[in-house]
């Protein structure tokens, strides 16, 4: 049994399952309908069915083999020994009340990773909000909508379930989805070592991001993620300051992001700061096509916020190269009596024009990545056709970012991202997202 | 004349007035249609009539006293000589091609400065995508779909118009509005410092947000930040390594942010690093009261986010006090069990005494600004009862930070908008906002 039953599971136990609304049995129920296959709702005290499904007594009278444990804290060792000996392969705990209350607690997560080990059961947990894997329909979480979660390409690996469901719904929001979420809790007995492999070997996933707040396995974390073929993008939260509070949350030992940092140097693992950094760089990282270099060449139709974008890419280590002669003049021809046509490329505003600048400026030898930046006119639209064939003939990556009135503008972003033009919403998030993809070139590469 | 006269225009001209879509002056004729007065479109080549408006030869049959010049560049002076002669008051000038460009453009724009003070006449621009006062219908800018934006109580007032459209464009999508928005571009005679002063006395504007890229006139601009009763939000952009692209834009001296930081530390004057956090922290600043002091209170369903806003708000320099006794003792109770009561407090996951958690939070003496996160969750919704009787009991602010399915919760946030509860849609968002009206206290306050 591994991580991989997760994906697969052939039969569903949701034990603790109710039929009252509200109750975590009942959300975890109402969760794993979608799911196709058996699903077990295990209770001696209910009767009759919850959403069609009968209730059983005890796992044993069932052929799941993945359990989502909706029984709190003091009950759980008791029930993960009866999956144990009921065959089950793999479980969700979500309770809290484990290593991060108090030593009564940690004992009883110790029990749990006891347990595990003696059946060779993997467990998500405990302290957790669970995972998904939309494309599977498959939603493992108490939490109620995270069905609305869409299928994506970016695989959302979180120490705290919090982070995790939180992150999956707000690349909802920009209409975004992920190949899987996975809440890891407190970590019973598996931690980001065992989950980085195989989400990596997961065909879905073409990016891992990865929320830390520190733990007891760094060297084995670190080991995971720099053998990780699919790239890496790292938030590592929780400083030395608030140890009682991050302590408290998942037990999760104090660790810098330096430690990180400094042992994943140069090995092409991208470290962001915030939460909406981490799903813009993974996008753009699991979208685009890796970058030669850090030579950034900018097409702005504003220059206000050409300059926002090009400051933060010039502190965040980007060049702007110089254009070759060949591309100048045909900036120039295009832009004749603009004001700035070199590099970064102002066009003042708007133009027909616009999408022949980005492609003279994505087919120069010089740039290794293109970043654009348009308000939204309705007259003009974007330059759809140009961005598509440059996504099809031109092998580096070129992000868009959006801006206007939203609701005119939606229809073209979206059609940008299916040709494979990562989009962003405000001038820095396009920046973030171009710092990171020169980021992700690791030294040897 | 002065800077007010952009705000109660008596007959406006759209100079270079055009029955043709995509230009300029087609385009401007569009936006200025929702405006209750004479418009008079002003172009000696065309006859007939644009959206019902009959076309005149010249400024000098209209009785308007704002112009829009949708001309180029080279003819401006001309046009503005013009406008003087005909008694107009104030005048926007659209085009490019001045002191950004070379000595030829930095001699019309003298020019321009020159005909300026003349006739007495006040001038926005050159090189500006305009204004905006949504709540006078007035969209004096030739970006379509401006008339979007809705009124707010932010004015923007940003260096470059770009970033202006750009702004007033990302707060509406939230939507979110302002009471003006101005792009000053090159500045030819009015600046920071005339324009401080009338959206200080604005009764719409209850925060100003600020985007300097450089100005000549530092020291009056410093001067009319430090002066103004309106709360000052900067935003800084341009560093000293991108001179050249600075200066080609309008002409901006290159200028550290340093340079303002320092002129206004203690001040209250906020300074922010994003588009986005600008906006964030203006609408934090005009909705909630001033803080007494940096003492926070968090209060959070979900720990893990929770502590990316600890983290980031300890960074900032807050302070998370205990609480009193009465309050620990309050939360205590309605938390059993409950892993982290203590400030900031973890509730674990929502629950039916979220609300009063938070009441009893807000209510602490100790606390000076709460700031909330949650996943939403259906069943229970967002406490919005206690969130209600707190915006009008409390004076402190309270501000919420929101996650989960957009469409489920949308209704609710804009519902705590309404009391007074801003809100921010991501986990940093909200800890930026926080900082900010901590910020935002004055030394001598």
């Amino acid at each position: 049994m591994g991580v991989s039953d997760f994906f697969d599971p052939d039969g569903i136990a949701v034990i603790g399952a109710s039929k009252t609304a509200g109750k975590l049995g009942n959300d975890a129920m109402t969760n794993i309908r979608t799911y196709d296959g058996e699903v077990y709702p295990v209770n001696p005290s209910s009767e009759g069915s919850v959403y069609g499904y009968d209730f059983v007594d005890s796992i044993h009278e069932t052929d799941a083999d993945l359990a989502l444990c909706c029984v709190p804290s003091p009950v759980v060792p008791e029930v993960l020994e009866e999956c144990g000996e009921a065959g089950v392969g793999a479980a969700v705990i979500f309770a809290g009340g484990f290593a991060e209350v108090d030593d009564e607690g940690r004992a009883r997560e110790d029990e749990i990773g006891r347990i595990g080990e003696e059946y060779d059961m993997t467990i998500l947990g405990p302290n957790t909000a669970g995972y998904c894997i939309p494309h599977l329909d498959l939603y493992g979480s108490f939490v109620p909508e995270i069905r609305d979660v869409e299928t994506g390409n970016v695989a959302l690996l979180a120490q705290s379930g919090g982070v995790g469901i939180t992150s999956a719904f707000q690349l909802d929001r920009e209409e975004y989805g992920v190949s899987a979420m996975f809440g890891l809790g407190n970590r019973a007995n598996t931690d980001f070592a065992e989950f980085v492999p195989v989400l990596d070997d997961d065909p879905r996933t073409d990016a891992i991001a990865v929320h830390i707040e520190g733990t007891d396995d760094i060297d084995d974390a670190i080991e995971a993620f720099r053998e990780s073929e699919t790239p890496i993008i790292a938030f590592k939260a929780g400083s030395e300051d608030l140890s009682e509070f991050v302590q408290s949350h998942t037990g999760a030992p104090i660790q810098d992001r330096s430690s990180y940092e400094e042992a994943l140097a140069g090995e092409g693992v991208v470290f962001v700061s915030s939460v909406t950094e981490l799903l813009d760089a993974s996008r753009a990282i699991a979208d685009a096509p890796t970058p030669d270099g850090r030579n950034v060449g900018v097409v702005t139709a504003q220059a206000g916020p050409g300059i926002i974008i090009a400051d933060e890419l010039h502190e965040r280590g980007a060049d702007f190269p110089d254009l070759e002669p060949e591309t100048q003049e045909r900036v120039d021809d295009l832009l004749q009596g603009i004001t700035y046509t070199e590099n970064p490329v102002d066009t003042g505003r708007p133009l027909p024009e616009f999408g022949q600048v980005i492609d003279a400026v994505a087919r120069d030898d010089n740039v290794d990545v293109v970043v654009v930046y348009e308000i939204y006119e309705d007259s003009l639209g974007y330059p759809l056709e140009e961005l598509e064939t440059l996504a099809a003939e031109v092998d580096k990556p070129i992000l868009f970012t959006v801006a206007g009135p939203a609701d005119s503008l939606e229809a073209e972003r979206l059609r940008m991202e299916e040709v494979g033009i990562p989009t962003f919403q405000a001038p820095k998030r396009g920046a973030h997202a171009v710092a990171a993809l020169i980021d992700s070139v690791a030294d040897d590469a």
